[in-house]
């Protein structure tokens, strides 16, 4: 499992420009613009060229991005001519190409912890796709589901969220335009390098120049989002349902309290809740960046880049959090059906409602008045008028009520290992 | 063009969640759970019942959502049985069907306003393929482009976001899980059920209860507050290119000050800004309340309701105001050439540099310094030394210099109208 | 109790923008640059004038804000001369200081409601000094509190945010600039007629055009957000002490469900979690919409609008449902005492690692590993060695063990009343 | 200038850490707690004890906070017994007092960015309070003010900001409650103890315990996000200035191209807009998370860390590439004359029907109609049936209708050099 520096951090980003001004070197060769010798050199240089984020970075201060240092640095060490780096790009161009190589390694990332979690939260599923407990609606006990229907809901959300995230970053084009967007510089060969370009870089192929666009990055942006979401809802449950009094379930490694010994906190969850509650606020970030003045923005571009690496990194960290949280998350059943009972059957109230429905308009009514009552429904006259004790006592048995929640379970493991069945092998 | 308040005002939303009990009647039947006459009755009373917005709303506040007040208004107007209407729901299954329904118009209703900003700047693009104007970056003049270049990069990324609006919306599955997501009250009926109010609702089927999954929700959202974004960046352009120093174009209909009569002030394309700005908020919102705890949230489920309508409504509100502006946009093109012309020839100064380039590794720097201290171009006797000065007056010419600015307008003309004719036919 | 629409709906906007309109005639008689009579003509018709909300509007979306139509059917309904009305104004004068107003409203609004929220907590908290209950931490029981003092946190930043918006909403200076901010169309009166205005206005005076400087709404808007932030945290303690398994807590009218009898909801806790969550995104929007180019925005400032009074109502909206559910809470102390035992004395561990901590440096691992072996501390050899077993068993008494938690009850109990106290005579 | 990593980086985290501990010793020995002797030693292993923050934070991520490997590491370092360290404290007591004192270090970084941008700004605004140049309004020439009275909206909101930021971090209240918020641990010396570490760490005196109530952090985000609205509005004109066809003002040292070497980038500006664009997201996420539960929050609490101190980098970071592009800005006034002629007098508009008013109620339609016709207004016939032909040419020159825009920047001028001065004395 990689650092998350080590694919997003400075290194990370100027490996990724130099990667970007090789390809666009050889693109360069490949449309007939530069001597392929040249090219291959310059690739060569930039593969090997080494540039130190300190002292780049002060430039970049002064100069407004980065850019600028790499390719000088670049000319500087290579034997190829001046005229073969950096050929007919801009700065965004790098730089865009450049985000988009970056938020691969992020996916990729992003993917091994979504699969990690989702995978274990499947194994959780199938194992407890009948073990009973109380379902939870605004707050309060409602009916009884199984603890792997629960785990399902959970563990989808991740699936879906990873199929967001790779559909948004297979879908980014490469980025070639140009000082102003034209791709004067190399007219008429404009098309044939950014086709070349995209094809080095495995970037989508695109007609257009999208350096003020920035729903391809948005759209990134909002499928990490989406999966900071899953893993918050997820990661919430764990940490509600570690609590003392439910108990129904504990991380294998707990932390421990500066001052109370006994406490045995979920900190894999807290955790994964604490980075992924970070994301909505990065995502307005990204969604109000969007307007970038006529051919490049002053700022709004520059305020992207910090931004959309941060949200990977939190969507990221959560994830694998939530991973660690999952993996030999221990699961108390006799808890599970200890809370079960906290209602002394008021929770089954629903069916009997529904038995007694045919029977009567005010079936709701009836039920509803007993329980607030708290008269046990098995005594209730009212009732009783219609179904026997016997009937009611089987009514009011939570494990003879699960409905489908055994087969939820079993849907989203076959859909979950299918999912990542087939990433594995793509 | 139907007014917001019709398809996302409160009747919009009692009327969907009417259509969403009746639908379900009808599905009940198809799965053979109730009696298809006494279906048809409920549909029909769902079709013509009429409810109060203002009671019904008094009701929601004391009971925490609308839909015990509805299901309990249809059932007293119906001659069906009790048992017949609301069949297995929970409140969630009601009110996220009749989101996805609001938010069906919603989208249909922002494909139109796309469609109509996104072809108004089709044509633009198209007529003027080739008129040069400055390209600006970073607040300041580059090199030339031409306007309908400059167009096309406005108005894709509006047929984009309308993709994924589409997208995400045909997406939408159907929401049936019962009081606690386990379908217990209807099995083993359930996915019976769910695929029949699917189909009968035009939503996606599904193997899931989503009541906590708000992806699918969130995508929606996502792809609204890219609209949004891509309307921004638009309007913020046409409203710099207003200013009374570019001149460069004029809203059809500008609008008045209280103050001072000479204004002509683009409120169109202001109105699209402000209503666009709006959205990342609104999006955080969405991104936020995805933690939903449990079976049911108490609470981040019901910030979502007006959030995402409030989301849709200025998402919709400003790309028809931007379809306002850019319809009948008025292009002065002897702005743009005068405009072009305010820098004597500095902006055409990269193409001196890549004329310069082949005859000297200081081609950049040579350039620089003249321009530094504005000296013309063609009367610098260190370009002099490599490049006569007609050639250097030649390469002066901005005209000469567009690039492959008049193709990609040509794209995106080509694109943009494709998009939409398929989408309108379809 | 106000309705919200009633004070800030479209015709409190209205109304307050007519105010302005005649407190500006008649700070210009003050000022001596109109006449007395017709400034009291003015302000008399702008108390009648009767201004049809609809057609204002769409005036407004033609115009791009409301107050050239406010101003021309003022003129159309005075006997005054048009000079008498308007006055050297802009309609950014007008608009600023008519939601100045507005703020003051819901300033006022808020205030009653979080005094009831607060009052009620200060009850419940005086009331409930010394019942003992368990401190919960990072989701988990942690040591024993007093229910006071867990009150005393929910109440004490409720009167920590009604101060700050009181701060905010006095501060609020008067908005006096004409078209370009330079009051050059009363000069050299300006400055008497902004004082005369602000006297009349009852605003804050100053030396300023603050146009496009939008920390006076900022901070307004960070005030409701602090407020609505106090209430989040209240209302999900509540919600969480409402928990079946909890049962500590449950508000007086709960809500029912369409599919769930025996379920009582606390339903105004609920929704003042849903209120409140929609804070964060709106403050957002305000905090990213201060960029107001030059002497007026085009859009930025229109985007506030909405937002803000927005703002204002899901916070009233969520401090009102708060004070719902704190006013009449019932208190199940038994349940609170039988969670307090859940742990069967692990939960004073603390205690115990402070008494044998004089006797040894171990005295943390010592209770620790005792408490992962799930071994009773009083029948522990190693504690036994320093500590005899009624010691130990005394050590593990919750009652006993309250800390300060009556003090901080008192203390916020004390402040609150009195920063009530104070705030109602003023 | 401190660098921001010295001041807001995994050192000075640490260091604040550690501070806190030792302060608390010295707090423990005030209050009788603990001997002074050992408290002196605690606090002086606190000042000397060189922690490593990468093994550190490996820990933390164990234990879910650094604090417990902090205590453990000073436990070890000092000759004191164990007991003399930490007394009573929970990690949030060490944590929260540690960010105090690390908002403090930012407050004066943040100061003394912010009085440098404003003092540059104030010496602009003396030295221009008369240089005419057009206000703009919604994007268009709306009247004359003058480069002064411009300034002075820029610089005023700084020191403004500036007074929120201070009083907002003088306000921070000391942190102390122990585990469960009781101080249950060190009663009856609580109070004692807690007012002798405020004092000790010049923190704000308590009678509360506010682990939950994040209103003190609040209010400085949201301070912190009003200096950073402040600096976005004043680079976002400073870009528009900048750009070719204004041409108004310019960096001292702008930034070059990779690709066009005669680009002038106001390179200080936009990076003031890059980061300041930044600052609306962290706030919405320090104010989604207030919703910490119970006596500490599982995740809320933990998210808050890195939200904050990256508000305050970038707010800082901003503010002082603001002051690089204010000091030393250029200003070019022929420029400035040379735009408010752009119009040909339209822009004095407002004066002639100022003139024209007492004479008919038409005035505003007559000179409307002769700006849409652009008939020179000393020519419309309309007009000359009022005021002379001379008397007209008067009102349409721009330098005599600066109205109070020299007022309004001396008194800028005067209260921010005022603000700044105090500040600088106490």
């Amino acid at each position: 499992m990689s650092g998350l520096d080590e694919i997003l951090g400075d290194d990370a980003w100027i490996s990724a420009m130099c990667t970007v001004e090789g390809a666009l070197a050889m693109a360069c060769a490949d449309a007939g613009l530069i001597d392929r010798t040249d090219a291959e050199e310059v690739r060569r240089t930039c593969e090997t060229v080494s540039i130190d984020p300190v002292s780049l970075g002060a430039e970049a201060a002064e100069a407004g991005n980065p850019v600028l240092g790499v390719v000088h640095r670049i000319r500087a060490a290579t034997s190829a001519p001046p005229s073969a780096v950096h050929r007919g790009a801009t700065s965004q161009d790098i730089i865009d190409n450049a985000m988009s190589l970056l938020l691969r390694s992020a996916a990729r990332a992003s993917h091994e912890a979504l699969a990690s979690a989702a995978l274990a939260g499947a194994d959780l599923a199938h194992a407890h796709r009948s073990t009973p407990m109380a379902a939870r609606t605004l707050g309060q006990q409602a009916l009884p589901t199984s603890f792997g229907a629960l785990v399902a809901t959970w563990a989808r959300p991740l699936a879906q969220a990873d199929g967001l995230i790779a559909d948004a970053v297979a879908s980014l084009p490469v980025q070639y335009g140009g000082a102003a967007g034209t791709m004067a510089a190399v007219a008429p060969h404009g098309p044939a390098v950014a086709t070349a370009l995209a094809r080095r870089l495995d970037l989508a192929a695109t007609d257009a120049v999208w350096h003020t666009d920035r729903i391809p990055f948005l759209r990134v942006a909002s499928a990490f989002a989406a999966a900071a979401g899953a893993v918050n809802k997820c990661a919430t449950d764990i940490v509600a349902m570690s609590a003392t009094e439910l108990g129904e379930v504990s991380e294998i490694k707990p932390g421990g309290s500066s001052a109370m010994p006994h406490k045995r906190n979920p900190v894999a969850a807290i955790a994964a809740r604490a980075d992924s509650r970070r994301a909505p606020g990065l995502l307005a970030t990204m969604a109000a960046n969007t307007d970038h003045e006529f051919a490049r923005a002053a700022g709004p571009w520059h305020a992207e880049w910090p931004t959309l690496i941060e949200l990977a990194r939190v969507t990221i960290g959560a994830t694998r959090r939530l991973s660690d949280s999952l993996s030999g998350l221990q699961v108390h059943t006799d808890a599970m059906a200890h809370n079960l009972d906290a209602t002394g059957g008021a929770l089954m109230a629903e069916r009997v409602v529904g038995a007694l429905s045919p029977h009567t308009r005010d079936a709701r009514e009836i039920v509803t008045s007993a329980c607030a009552a708290r008269t046990p429904l098995d005594t209730d006259e009212r009732i009783l008028a219609h179904l026997s004790a016997d009937e009611i006592r089987r009514l009011l048995d939570p494990s003879g009520y699960l409905g489908h929640a055994p087969d939820l379970a079993d849907a989203a493991v076959r859909d979950i290992r299918a999912h990542f069945a087939t990433e594995e092998e793509s």
